[in-house]
């Protein structure tokens, strides 16, 4: 399967050095097309989440009765092979999901908010990669590793709405949860270093020909974003709100208090874009009603799944975007006791964690197999 | 005055869309060499920061009666014009300063903890821009703008070491220390987006040679840092202490507590290195005794010197590294109450300074001017 939009280039995304969950070789042959697994969909096929569906669906050897295509009328008529057969982009309509058991959203909200109700009703169960309906009452907004019980009820030939998180969120949570659930947070102060594949593969291309267009001595293209993206970095570009966040700060506000079903829980965050391709970072500062030393935090870390602990103090190591680009696991690092609280009742972390991957199309998938 | 060494591409540090104080044009004729004024020395003039030193001087029109270029062996017969004269670098060496009034050191803290006392010996105030002696008692730590009481008693003729503080307490104080003052931080977490100038003009080469490299599909030349730092983000590359800090962080922690005079005040600081030249961005949620609203804290703001706040939230307008690189103004933004915490006594804060300038030569000139 070829993208035909998303730099792929080897040093955006390279360089394993330590274990990370490694997706299999795309070179296997496939046996997960079977005639009693269920249908699928995947809307918004050729962006950059749309593929990576594709990716992760092949690399988990995802079973499927058969796969449907699907996209806006400018893509339609589109050839991917996946799995080898090769399959025709169709042009998603209200008849789309008619044989459809669970279909794999990410085309943007309204996409989402049009046509996730009207696959619905058709029984289909849809795994929605956009912000529409994540705080919707009633939709589960999952992290199969954080609340896999939020997906209680939904199953196979019941129409269902599930949210996938904000990208931000899935990725901080993963870390922050298994020590959550040990001793319970109170506070959370998050900083974010995010990369271009959150605004779409439109984004990331914008950010290579920016990088050459500034090393060749010329004025940087500027149509995703309105600044120069190359050699600098930004607010998020989501809409400021009334209280002065923007709607991506206040998404890790509100998708953490549902996800961990705690209305209390206090999270402050500052989202900012920086010039790095499909993984974000994010520096996590956090306070604990009971006490947890770096040490036993860091040994639930490391048992923790979907995580990997890069915390190699004497040789500086500790988890980049480019390590853990392309791989399913999130990594954490620099954990230490925060000096500026009392005891052991706050730590800082670091986490990265590919965006396209976990932070999107890899957590939908893995919802999609709770319904297995 | 050229620079051999910095890469000075226009759009690595362009575009002031918005009044930040603007360094006067390099080619007025200065009045700047006089009889009557102190006579200076430059050590480390090749270098990034000793690069600056030269510009700061001009721009501010500093008065000398002479001015000694000095740097290591290697550099030594190096000409530069200056101010409508040439001079030839000169190595360093134990007599350098039988003449100097005040010597700007910025050759890394090994050469000023040899050369500092020297100097010092023979009457020559020293402005240190290394960590040398920043944390040494008696030896004032000085922001001009927040603790200019620091340099009661340092004067021309008297030998005595004055130290710059690091880029990253610079640039956040400029912008905490008046709302420090008006409501008292109690605790303060930073998270910084730290540009290659800190590690000196070889590292932001690289960076330019490494995004050239990954651009044509070739393995990025990995001599400054130890790996990637095109399209990549990584922990700070100072060594990690057994607290699990990095000398970086503790930087901030414990100068801000001598700046401010205040053994109390709680800091906690996660510092990263992003691919940005010469800029660094800091993420900056305070925790204060006594309430402050966001509307007063950007008044206060508006009226700090040396501050220009940049907090427009309808256009999405807040401060980058590109638009405050080659400037001498911190600017500040997304000033907003923390919602994580009670009442007014939070407020999230962004920061960006330009690390050559703010961050080290200008706030070291500026130094030298208290003693004019």
């Amino acid at each position: 399967m070829q993208s035909p939009t998303i730099p792929h280039h080897h040093h955006f995304t390279t360089t394993p050095t330590i274990r990370l969950t490694k997706p299999t070789s795309r070179f296997t042959v496939r046996m997960a097309l079977r005639p009693d697994a269920p249908s699928l969909a995947v809307v918004g096929v050729t962006g950059a989440v749309g593929q990576e569906f594709l990716s992760v669906l092949s690399d988990r050897s995802f079973p499927y009765k058969s796969i449907k295509l699907l996209a806006s009328k400018r893509s339609a008529g589109k050839k991917y092979t996946f799995e080898d057969n090769e399959y025709v982009v169709e042009e998603l309509n209200k008849d789309s999901f008619d044989d459809v058991d669970i279909a794999l959203f990410s085309a943007g909200g309204s996409i989402s908010k049009e046509y996730g109700p009207i696959a619905v009703e058709k029984g289909c169960v849809v795994v929605d990669n956009s912000s529409a309906f994540r705080m919707v009452e009633g939709v589960p907004l999952v992290i199969p590793e954080v609340n896999p019980e939020a997906m209680t009820g939904v199953r196979i030939g019941k129409g269902a709405l599930v949210a996938n998180p904000n990208c931000s969120t899935i990725i901080c949570l993963m870390a922050a949860t298994p020590l959550h659930k040990r001793a319970k947070v109170l506070r959370m102060v998050v900083s974010t270093y995010q990369a271009a594949s959150g605004a779409g593969a439109a984004a990331m291309e914008e950010l290579e020909l920016q990088t050459r267009e500034v090393l060749e001595g010329k004025r940087p293209t500027c149509n995703i974003f309105k600044q120069q993206y190359a050699f600098n970095l930004f607010s998020h570009n989501a809409p400021v709100l009334p209280n002065g966040y923007n709607e991506e700060e206040m998404k890790l506000v509100k998708e953490t208090r549902k996800i961990w079903n705690d209305k209390d829980v206090k999270v402050t965050a500052t989202c900012i874009r920086v010039p790095v391709m499909r993984a974000h970072a994010e520096s996590v500062n956090l306070q604990f009603a009971s006490p947890l030393d770096e040490n036993e935090a860091r040994e639930i870390l490391k048992k923790a799944p979907g995580v990997v602990v890069i915390d190699d103090r004497a040789s500086n190591h500790f988890p980049t975007p480019l390590e853990v680009s392309n791989k399913d696991d999130v990594a954490v690092g620099r954990i230490r006791r925060d000096e500026s609280q009392d005891g052991n009742h706050g730590l800082d972390i670091f986490v990265c964690g590919d965006q396209i991957r976990k932070g999107a199309a890899l957590n939908a998938v893995q919802i999609a197999e709770m319904l297995l």
